[in-house]
């Protein structure tokens, strides 16, 4: 499949690549089975799988399995990090949910888990997501030996740039975006905030394939660009769909005075920035060849959908 | 110097080994420096120090290094496990204290995080704790080459069995729950909520000595029976105790309506347990020989204390 192109003023509704859908559900089975945590108590186990079997896209764990193909290695060896990385997002997607945070009540067209079980289960979710996500990463030493801790480190910095870009969104910092005009400053929280877990998820595909620095650098310039398009293209989607297509209410952003991309630039201001990150992307894959054909088309889609 | 004995109902006020003060004051050190994350805004940053520097009894990392040393480690090479469990530990306090949880306004002494600064802020910031503390381990790695997996998976299953028993405590589960009389019900909450995470800090300062089978196997006999013991010890002085002596309120277990030790079996056999546990716990020491005196030394302050 020859990536479609675009001029940033139409984005195309490109399909994904049908390899996707495949990884995707290499992926789904994955997860499954890394929920089966058979110590939790009904109640947790139950608030945990509805959490993160919630329809959600997988683009994260996609892009792990992905990486880690581009790199020439096989992704079956990349599945255990990718629900690792799953795990994280769902985690941050039920913790900002939360009343004292976003206050959301419906993700991905469903209750969010607050609503449908209650906070207290919510928070100690998310809390237990977060710890078998790193469990599962040390668990899987036998299969990636020697990576495992590589892996830890990835994801946790991933997570800490992921929390700080939630408190300065959520919190406010006035300290630290004192100093920042709204361009720089949506920048920054959309870096930390979505940018990082989406880079870490590549970049872990590709430490698990044993990539060399010139290409573990190749993924790295490719998951910074692609995390930040991802996010943009979020931000367009908000503003310009309705609620029944997103299933979350959209203008929520608008209305919770959030900086985003189409607020601070413009709409098409940001679909031009959306549409550079796209080319940016798919550049940093040119060394990789061949071995980065899904990615590329992807990215392709990715910077097309519409929700 | 040598271990007091005590009878059930008469706890000596004994003072904590000589050493131990040595020992908090290396973790304290550690601790201090293993907060450093420049990333972090001003507000996560303090939010975090509030909460990780908030005069502990650095009870769990104290066992870390001295585990270690009880099995012929250098204690120096256990600092940063140790202050990746007390982290774990913070972040539980942190988010165990939130309203939709205990809604604790003391901890301390001192208001409680979501008090001091706002929910947002207590929540993400429990997060972040739980995040770096993984990374800590992972970044470990060069000081204790081969560990950091085994730590991390320690440490992981550690957490997720301290949060299936804050569910079990705060959410309840009828399904879990209906099966078992309250002196089981008391014991499995409390070895999950308290025990897990204090018998993994003493396995992680094993691990990281290179124990071998038969001393792990002595160190996880005492880590569980010292931290059942520990967790009678706060029921006892929950209970015995008035505000001013432990900082929070107390009787709120018995208004809460949460299993206790002293609630279940009477504050008598309480005791006697506790003895019976602290007995136990010096027992499980015995094949180390004089390395494990300073543990020792510990567990017979640990049942003694009254604060």
């Amino acid at each position: 499949m020859t990536p479609q192109t675009s001029t940033p003023n139409t984005p195309l509704g490109v399909d994904p690549p049908p390899h996707f859908a495949v990884v995707v559900a290499e992926v789904e089975r994955a997860i499954e089975q890394g929920l089966d945590e058979p110590s939790f108590p009904e109640t947790l186990r139950s608030a945990v799988r509805y959490a993160a079997l919630g329809a959600g896209k997988r683009l994260r764990p996609a892009l792990t399995l992905l990486a880690c193909e581009a790199c020439g290695g096989d992704r079956a060896t990349a599945l255990t990090p990718a629900v690792a990385v799953e795990l994280i997002h769902a985690f941050s997607l039920v913790h900002d949910d939360l009343p004292a945070l976003d206050n959301d009540e419906l993700r991905r067209g469903r209750p969010t888990l607050h609503v449908q079980y209650d906070e207290a289960t919510a928070i100690l979710a998310g809390d237990a997501m977060m710890s078998m996500a790193f469990g599962l990463l040390a668990a899987g030493e036998d299969a990636t030996p020697g990576t495992s801790a590589a892996l830890v480190r990835e994801l946790a910095r991933a997570t800490n740039r992921m929390i700080a870009g939630q408190v300065l969104d959520t919190v406010g910092d006035a300290a630290d975006g004192a100093a920042l005009d709204p361009a720089s400053a949506v920048r920054v929280i959309h870096a930390q905030k979505t940018g990082a877990l989406i880079c870490a998820a590549c970049r872990m595909g590709a430490i698990v394939a044993g990539a060399d620095a010139s290409r573990l650098d190749a993924i790295t310039r490719y998951g910074d660009a692609v995390g930040l398009m991802f996010q943009i293209v979020d931000d367009l989607i908000d503003v310009e769909q309705l609620e029944s297509h997103t299933g979350k209410k959209t203008g929520k952003d608008e209305a919770a005075d959030k900086l985003t991309y189409p607020g601070v630039l413009g709409v098409g201001a940001a679909r031009a920035e959306a549409h550079r990150l796209r080319e940016e992307a798919i550049r940093a894959l040119s060394p990789l060849g061949d071995d980065a054909q899904t990615l590329i088309d992807l990215t392709a889609y990715l910077a097309s959908r519409t929700r």
